[in-house]
């Protein structure tokens, strides 16, 4: 695994799965962006602006210097939110040990060009398949950061990288799985950013578990039915970085994008949901217009992605949702 | 669909399912076992012991006599507790009409037999498979008493059958799918009483959404495995009977047996979690030894309904049910 591991962006899940590393016995260097907060973590042993009283272990250090944290070092963890991904990359890249393993924790597809976030990875960095990893399942930071116990899974193309990784953040709280479909495994990442913001909307409005489930039951549909268009293993949805994640984040008060849309759903604006959010925009709110764009592209039928994005995006009502989402007619689940 | 609907059972369930089929224009009598309960419902079109609050419509009668309920009838819906199903029904069987449709709104495995309830419905009244229907998914009766929007499957070998059925309870608020997989839908709705004890034992012990995603995850997983090897539709256990049917029971604090499970959780005992429940145990206390059985014939493992069993019936302590459950080898999240 090289000589320690570059963890790139000092958020909650990127804070967390560094401390998970430090936990499995590696050197974990983590990167962020301001150097104050760089400076806390190293000098306080505490992220206290994103995991707050979660104390870090010693082997975890901190730097905003992104060559301090990438020289030598084996294998480089993206925990920066997806759109910043291409940006922050092209301004890494040249620091980045040729033999890297590159681990996205990012969940999104990017605006514009559609991509998946291995593929803008790819793209930037000339790296194969094999030595792009990516880590999803139901994983709330703060929870993690509490050592309660959880699974995950790594994808990669490369089934050996992905044990050699495996091996690298396995814990006593913390179980990683390993699967070769990284296209399932990103896709359920970002469509349950989506899936969570229509969860939080049926919230708001004041809709119980039934309502939930059913959204949650179809999200999950919908997000096969895209998963099977792109080539991914339907079995992956059914899994932890599916199911599993969505579910997490669905269920969780702690999950953003849950708690933006349960705004929206109780009658705030956009506007006003971002500034109760510290002027941050939940991922799903980005992701809804790229994930909308790529089922039009492929001909799949997306119905609560494309509520999600007329509410965000084209000033729909969220109290039509419940309408919109159930209101079809009546038919066979499947067709038979 | 005959002259009227008899509902047996005016339990949470049966009440409020006896309101949808009002609600969609049925004339609908329904049975409750004790006479002051029957005369209650009747006179103050209200089930203040288990639905209070909803205000049922005129055309919902209530009776305690069998013979009122059933004679006439063209449906039979049976809402009454799995393990008094074969004793209850042998006891109606005379009154119930040759062609009349056989509904079961019961989730559970027979202890003894092994039968899912379709079975002992045939067993008892030599009803054929095109006569006999489930309904089962995300059906929190109070959601759907306040008349919250959701969705269920009926599930009949007799596609036809399950179309006049869905006919019969479409409401605004309830919008029925119909599927052919009985045997998928019944374990659905029979296992996610088990996974839902587990999710509150998790909770009861302090653990948070990433234990309660990771343990409905591999909950389903077991199921589609035990539905597999008793020739279930996979595709079933991904839709509302089961998916969704699991998450709103596992997700909702009005759950009965996701409530039990969390005073397990807290360190109560069997009795003192019963007593907690006016004496009533729920349904996965008994389904888990069902289950584990038929699961145990048919070679298929199912480690999280194991550890349920072991807790209720073998004085298993909850707090050994993390490790058991996540503390496996690491490994692929499925063969390759």
């Amino acid at each position: 695994m090289g000589e320690h591991i570059a963890v790139l962006g000092a958020g909650s899940w990127g804070t967390a799965f560094a401390k998970v590393m430090a936990d499995a016995g590696q050197r974990v260097v983590l990167w962020a962006r301001r150097g104050d907060l760089a400076e806390a973590i190293a000098g306080d042993r505490e992220n206290a602006d994103y995991l707050p009283g979660v104390r870090l272990p010693a082997t975890l250090t901190s730097t905003s210097d992104p060559r301090r944290a990438l020289e030598g070092a084996g294998t480089v963890v993206l925990g920066i939110p997806s759109q910043t991904v291409r940006h922050n990359l092209t301004s890494w890249r040249s620091l980045i040990d040729p033999g890297a393993t590159l681990v996205s924790l990012a969940k999104g597809v990017e605006l514009g060009t559609l991509k998946r976030m291995s593929e803008v990875i790819a793209d930037v960095t000339g790296a194969g398949a094999d030595r792009i990893a990516v880590v999803s399942g139901p994983n709330l930071a703060k929870e993690i950061g509490a050592e309660q116990p959880t699974a995950t899974v790594i994808a990669c193309a490369d089934h050996e990288r992905a044990v050699a990784l495996q091996r690298a953040c396995t814990t006593g709280y913390f179980r990683p799985y390993t699967i070769t479909d990284v296209v399932g495994c990103e896709l359920g990442g970002a469509c349950k950013n989506v899936i969570a913001l229509s969860c939080g909307m049926a919230d708001g409005l004041g809709f119980g578990a039934n309502t939930l489930a059913t959204l949650i039951t179809r999200g999950l549909a919908e997000t096969s039915r895209l998963g099977a268009a792109l080539g991914a293993d339907p079995l992956t949805f059914a899994g932890l970085a599916g199911l599993g994640d969505l579910v997490a984040t669905c269920s969780s008060p702690l999950s953003r994008n849950r708690t933006f849309g349960a705004r929206l759903g109780r009658g705030e604006t956009m506007a006003q949901a971002q500034a109760a959010a510290a002027g941050q925009v939940a991922e799903g709110v980005k992701s809804c217009s790229s994930i909308r764009e790529l089922a039009l592209r492929h001909g799949v039928e997306m119905p609560i992605t494309e509520v999600v994005h007329r509410v965000c995006h084209d000033g729909f009502d969220p109290r039509e949702m419940a309408g919109a989402l159930i209101g079809r007619k009546t038919k066979p689940e499947r067709e038979r």
